[in-house]
This record gives structure tokens, C-alpha cells and sequence, in this order.
């Protein structure tokens, strides 16, 4: 372990240019021009963890991008960890809100700067560089290591699910790590026991077949434009709940005993606001924003085109216009039943003279993950070991549906382990990775395969339920209730 | 007069052959990459009314678009006609709504299809060609001419107003005409006493500075794009009013004896929405569709750009979003002070947590002409003869500020003489003008310009004031009274 360890402080410099080389692989998911460099950064990091030491290393097609897969199999009798990342990020649009080119990674100061930065191929990078400092310190892993990085994460995992069941090799694993979301500080580690689902739909509301003059005929004609913003502008209240008739009906209700570990553990409303670099909440009153973005759901507009876009005016009635919902769901939600009541709603929103289409693209169940779990113990320890510093048991309100997913195939937990800080700025311009964490991580890393090698409580102690919505209870003290 | 007619029947291929060339050139002043085009469309145009015979043509340039003027003097004691049309036109978007390239006209059945073929470019060539017909025929026009065509109708005509007041040769003019509007039907032919003002502004609301995730903070801030959406949809009421304290404050009201007429002379609902391609109305309680668009303000919401855009989703609360607002004003109400109750009603609807910001992009006031005035007279006749049937006259809902503007600058009555189709689709994909009103429409034309020599009576005859929002009434019948 000590070998270990000073392999990774040796070797930070070279660390960093590496991460930035494959920052530089402009691997957008979601964006048909980009599906060859997707295609590319694959090769790349296939080609780097071979060069690390591992041998069973295979690029997998699926029907858009491909699985990186690799697997280090030491010794049959001891846990098999299956480590998750994924080599695909966000568009980096708007573009001119970048300081710098987003796939041309630069340090300033303590960050390196470049999208997928944090989100997350620094984050899974974390362990390629701890399997690194094992295989060349001493030639093995001390754990049986499975690595699963994926480019589909950012476009909702279509092809994951398969390769899960199909793959023989992943079935062995006892339990999983991901590591794509935020600590609260450089100095306060912690260990996301509990995400948000999403359900994300596109709503188009059509009018006439042709753009009509808006002089000639504005005030005779229904503007499907108009009619979305106004459906819009209904879907919440003036107390910042989402308007839908039965969207509350399985939010759980949590007992005052987890809601003062949440205040006791979670950032604070000021935290927050500081972190998104604003001034003042919104939304649903009666709970703390850590509440509001954790245990409630919520639905955020996150794009609408309709009319005319260009420069200048157009006097035209536009023929439709479309908007993005994001819906962050919370347990017991279940994605399909608030999708089909989302969809009831809609149409009784859509008044005549319009029709309205709403689109399904991307659909994940809530995760809530055991804090009392061994595995959950041995990633505390190894925090302790990297960060000098006791880890916290945090719930974050981003949606990661691999998480659900592993849950549902494998029946094993999965620890979600960060390295990110609140103002990673993920998925917006500028976004950052912070070394310190970096190199942190990659101990923290290094030192949980150790801890998992050395547990013999990790091998096989399913405690997560399958194919459920509904996770197990977090611990004994926390009641449910259904909102109404 | 019959020279010029047979002139006009004999050479009908060769002017819709013309035409095309003119409709090829991509003239679209709001767009800055086409500024070339539209310079080009200019010495195209300019170079054909020397090629018809008028000596006196030049390119006027301005700080933007260039004006294309030309004058044709033959008695001092005669009239002076001022014949105005533009050649810009509307951007062509959505181009994959087009069933043929926007610039390279095309003869379907009696259509000829092409951006700008109605809006204005065929309808101020039907003046061209009527100029044709009596330089060809006798080397002389009827009647003194002055042709000015400018190249920025379509962004609110900045620099007329400044070349009106230069130009020594306009202050001339006894009376104007514009053709940019349309009549009811092709056997239907109809002049043109009503138009709307018109005030576009973009509404911007502005968040925080970075996009924000969607799902770590989603529930917990003020989504920009989630309040412009709400802001729209309080600009109506349900009765399909606009919201805007004191909107309606200066709204003339007209009386029976009016209503009755327009009733009498205008489309029926069902006429108007046939034409716009429609099953139903909107708008505004207690008016026909008819005095929706005319009598009555509108405001039509024609585009709204916010967060992300591209294919896929993307997990951000986004940092702004802009909407692109049409008010069409009707008389009594005045764009400034329209303009000023909209900025302080937005201040009022912002709410805390973002910024709002208005900026106008164009201001016209609405404008009325007395049906009575000789020269209308002259135009009901020239159509008369070349269409066989009555002009009616007729409200328009769409806006001309150059119409305003001369009332104004010279103090002349305007001819508002239409040669489009309602369905024309102007300011829409696949935009056409009927052939068949060309060739009417020059005959038209030759015979006003001779109708026009012939008359004593047009000659100063200032029954229009100037400088004013409110034009003189229409007849003694018509009262006002002011909404509230």
C-alpha cells in the first residue's frame, strides 16, 4: 500500500497530462457529429488501460457507443469490485461562455479546466491512475477489478442494460463504485448514499401547417408558441409545487429523525446558494434546499424553441414550438406512472385550435443505497486514510440511472464515491476538476481496493433488493409516509 | 392607354421571367450575412428601370440597406405620383418547410413561388412594368413619377425617414401609392384605408451567470426560462385581452355605423380562417375576426429562445432565455407610450432572483386614409377596368410604417393598392404571388398612372395631417370614443 501510495504522489504531473489528453476527446453522446470522436475516446482509454497493466481489455459496440470494458481476475476466492465510469459528456454549449476551448484542457491554479472535467472522466480516471499505482508497484490488484466505462451516460444508458445481463464476467461482482458526483469541500469527503430519478420529455405543441402573418392575422389565431408558455407556466403552483394531479402521491415523507441527520450532515441553504452562485432560493416552500433538491421531486424547463430564432424580427405566427422537461423524481416515485400522469395532464392542459406531442427520452428510477453496508465502511475508511478527514453520508439530487440499474441486474450495492466540488460547474461552460481531489482520489482509490481485498464481509451479502423501486430501508429509524 | 394594355398582355412571359430574376437575389435585411444580396438586388433593380426607359435612377446608399430611386418629370403643372415598394424581404426560415428553394422562383399552376414573391418584390414590379407599359408604347408617363424602393421595410425602415426629408424631388409628390398588402380574392379587387401599428421588442430575463445542474440543484433556484414562460403567459387574460394596465386606455372605439360596414365590405370569420388554414378562432371576446386584426391590438409571442437547443436533452437550468413580442397598435394608441406601460408592467412581473430587460427593435404608428380623397377614386376606377369588378374598401391588420411615415414627412394621401392573395403565405414558408393578379395588376397600374394625369382634383389636396397619431376620420359618421 505504501508503494502504492508514493507511485501516485510521484507521479502527479504525468497524471494530470493524461487526464487532459483525454479530456481532449470531444465525446458528446448526444450529438450525431460527435459520434466519431465518442469512437475515438474509447480506443484511447482502451488503449490506456492496457498500457497500465490490465490484459482482458475489449472496446464492446452497442447499436451508438461503445463499452470499455476490462477485468482483472486475481484470485476466484476473494470479492470481485466492479468499477463504473463513463467517457462520454454534456454538450458544451453555449460555447461562447467558455474562458477557454472546452476539449482543450488547461490548468488555472488548482483546477484543469475542459468539459468532462469532473463529469466524469476525471472523476472515473480517479481509478484507472489507483489500479495503475497497484499493477505497477506490485503486479497485482488486491482485489478482483472489473472496469465498465460506458459513452452512453450522458443519453440515458440505452445500451447498458444488455451488456449487464449479457456479460457473464460482471455477474460475479459483490459490489460496484461510481464516482461522478460532488463532495461538499476539498477537506469534507462523502459518501452519496441516496439520487434522484429523472423522467425527461420533450413537449410539442402544434398549431397551422404554415407560419401565418403576425400583423395580418395576430389576434384571430391561436399561437402554439403562446399556448406553450402558458402550459408552461401552469405545470407549477405559487408555491413552487409541480401542478400535476397525482405527481405527490408516492413522494415519501420522511421521519423528523432523517430529517435532522440531513440537517445535521447536509450544507445549509446559504451553502447551497453560494455553490450555484445565487442570492436567493426558490421553490417548494416548507423544506431546506438540501431537502427541496434531495427527498422532493422537481421539474426544470431546460429548453424552448418555437418562432423565429434568428437576428432581428419576424412577423409570423410560428407553427409550433417545443419544450424540454427535466423531472427529478424522488422514492416511491415510479418514472412510467408519472410519465402516464404527466401525459393525462397535458392533454387536459392543451386547449383546441392546438394539438400537443409529449416524447419520452430519457427515464430513471430513484437510488437509495444502505448506509450501514460494509462496503460503504471500507470507502469511509480509505476517505479517512486520503483526505485526513472523517467522510459524511450525503444524498444529491442528480440522477445517475447506472445506479438503479446495477441495483436491479446485480443485486449488489454500489458505492457512490466523489471527488467532485459543488462548483465543478458539470454540465454548464467552465466546467473544472480540482487536483487536489484528484490526487486524493486516486488514493482514496488505492486504498479501497485494499480495504476490499482485506474484507471478507464484502463477498456476497445482498442487502440491496432487485428490480424495485423501492430500495431497502436506510436504517431502522426512518419511518415512511406518503404525501398526498 | 390601349397601347400600353396591349404592351402589357404581349410581353406577359418575359415579366414573369423578370420577376424571377428579381426574387432569385436572397435580399433579407435582418439578416447581416445577406447585406451583399441585398446590395446586389439594388443595382439589379436599378440597372432594369434604366433598361425600361427612366433616366433619372440612382442607388442611394444609407447606413445600412441602399434605397433605389428613380423620377420622371414631364409637366411641372401636372400631378406627382410617388410610387413605393420594397425589395427586402422576410428571412426565409424555416427552410425545410419550403417545397422549393426560397431564391430560385418556380411556376407551379398560376403561382409563381419564391421569399418575397407577394411580400414585396411582385407587387411593386407590377408598377415597374406598368412604367414600362407607357414609356414603351408613347416615351412618356401620364403623370410625373417618382419610384422609390427601399431595402429595409422589413426591419422597421430606419433611414426613409431622413431621405424623405432630404430628398428635394419627394417633397413634390401630391400622392402616394404602395402596394404591399392583399385583396380579399382574385375577383374581389379592394383598397386599403386601415392599417395597424406595430411595436416589437425583445423580453429578456437573465439568471445566474453559469447553467446550473438540472438535477444537483434543480427545486432549489429560479429557472430564467421557467419565468419568462410565466411572464408570456400573463401578458393575456382569459378572454384573450392583453394584460398591460392601461393597453387599451387610448383604443378608439367605432361606432355601429362603421361595424356595419366593415360587417358589410370585410371577410367573414369563417372567410378569415380559411385562409390562415384554420378550424378555429382566438383572441379577443366580443369582436368578429375581422376587427380582431383591425380595429383591435394585438400582441403575438413569434419566438422564444431559451436554454439548450440541440438534439438529445441537456441537464441544465439554463442561464437566460429571450422572447420576440409583436404588438400590432390600433388608433388611438401611441408606440411610445405603448412601449413605456409594457417596460413597467415587465418591472412589475419580474420576480426576485433574475433580471429583466426590453429592448424595442421597431415602433410604428397605425394608419388611417379618408376613402373619400379623389385619388382613391382614381384607384377604384383603374381597377375597375382592369379587374371588371367594384373595389371595395378594406381594413388591413398588418403594419406599413411607411404609409405613417408619408402621411406624416409629405402630408399626401396613400393609395393602399393591393395585388396579393390572402393566402399568399407572406412572411411563411412557401411564399407566392398569383399570376394572374400580375398581369391585372400592371394593367391596374397603367391605367391609375393615367387616371392620375387626367385628374385636376389630385393635385394638392392635403386632406391628410401631418405629424400626427391620429389621422383625420374616415367620414363624418364614424365617431370615437375610448376604451378603458
Amino acid at each position: 500500500m505504501t508503494n502504492a501510495l508514493s507511485h501516485i504522489r510521484g507521479n502527479r504531473h504525468r497524471f494530470v497530462a493524461e487526464l487532459g489528453r483525454f479530456i481532449g476527446f470531444p465525446s458528446v453522446s448526444a450529438q450525431r457529429g460527435h459520434a466519431g470522436d465518442v469512437g475515438k475516446c474509447a480506443a484511447w482509454l482502451a488503449g490506456h488501460l492496457r498500457e497500465i497493466g490490465l490484459s482482458e481489455v475489449k472496446v464492446v459496440p452497442t447499436p451508438r457507443h461503445p463499452i470499455v470494458y476490462a477485468s482483472w481476475r486475481y484470485a476466484p476466492g476473494n470479492p470481485t469490485v466492479l468499477i463504473y465510469g463513463h467517457y462520454d459528456v454534456q454538450p458544451a454549449e453555449p460555447l461562447e461562455e467558455w474562458h477557454s476551448a472546452p476539449f482543450e484542457p488547461i490548468v488555472h491554479g488548482e483546477y484543469l479546466y475542459g468539459r468532462g472535467a469532473s463529469d466524469d472522466k476525471g472523476q472515473m480516471f480517479v481509478h484507472v491512475k489507483a489500479i495503475e499505482s497497484h499493477l505497477k508497484t506490485t503486479s497485482v490488484l488486491p482485489v478482483n477489478t472489473i472496469c465498465l466505462f460506458e459513452g452512453e451516460e450522458e443519453i440515458g444508458s440505452p445500451n447498458l442494460r444488455s451488456f449487464l445481463i449479457s456479460e457473464p464476467h460482471v455477474r460475479a461482482a459483490d459490489c460496484a463504485v461510481v464516482s461522478d458526483m460532488q463532495i461538499p469541500a476539498s477537506d469534507r469527503p462523502a459518501i452519496t448514499y441516496a439520487l434522484r430519478g429523472a423522467l425527461g420529455l420533450e413537449l410539442e405543441v402544434r398549431g397551422r401547417q404554415q407560419d401565418l402573418h403576425s400583423g395580418v392575422l395576430g389576434g384571430a389565431i391561436q399561437n402554439p408558441l403562446q399556448v406553450l408558455c402558458e402550459m408552461i407556466a401552469r405545470l407549477h403552483d405559487s408555491q413552487g409545487r409541480v401542478c400535476i394531479p397525482g405527481f405527490y402521491h408516492r413522494v415519501r415523507r420522511w421521519d423528523a429523525g432523517e430529517r435532522a441527520y440531513m440537517r445535521q450532515m447536509g450544507p445549509s441553504d446559504e451553502q447551497i446558494l453560494r455553490s450555484a452562485g445565487a442570492t436567493r432560493a426558490w421553490g417548494e416552500h416548507g423544506y431546506t434546499l438540501y431537502e427541496r433538491t434531495t427527498i422532493r421531486p422537481a421539474l426544470t424547463v431546460t429548453g424552448v424553441v418555437g418562432g423565429y430564432q434568428g437576428p432581428g424580427a419576424k412577423a409570423a405566427i410560428p407553427t409550433g414550438a417545443t419544450a424540454k422537461l427535466d423531472f427529478r423524481l424522488v422514492p416511491d416515485q415510479d418514472p412510467r406512472e408519472i410519465d402516464r400522469l404527466i401525459r393525462e395532464h397535458i392533454v387536459q392542459l392543451t386547449p383546441a385550435g392546438v394539438r400537443s406531442r409529449v416524447r419520452t427520452q430519457m427515464s430513471a428510477k430513484p437510488a437509495l443505497i444502505d448506509r450501514s453496508h460494509p462496503v460503504l465502511g471500507a470507502a469511509a475508511r480509505a476517505y479517512h486514510r486520503a483526505f485526513g478527514a472523517q467522510a459524511v453520508f450525503l444524498r444529491n439530487g442528480g440522477t445517475i440511472p447506472v445506479v438503479n440499474l446495477i441495483q436491479e441486474v446485480l443485486g449488489i450495492p454500489v458505492v457512490l464515491m466523489g471527488f467532485g466540488l459543488p462548483d465543478d460547474r458539470i454540465h454548464g461552460p467552465n466546467e473544472r476538476f480540482h487536483l487536489p481531489n484528484f490526487f486524493r482520489g486516486i488514493e482514496t482509490s488505492s486504498v479501497f481496493l485494499a480495504e476490499l481485498g482485506a474484507s471478507r464481509s464484502v463477498r456476497r451479502m445482498p442487502t440491496v433488493s432487485r428490480a424495485s423501486a423501492i430500495p431497502v430501508r436506510v436504517n431502522a429509524g426512518q419511518g415512511e409516509r406518503y404525501d398526498h
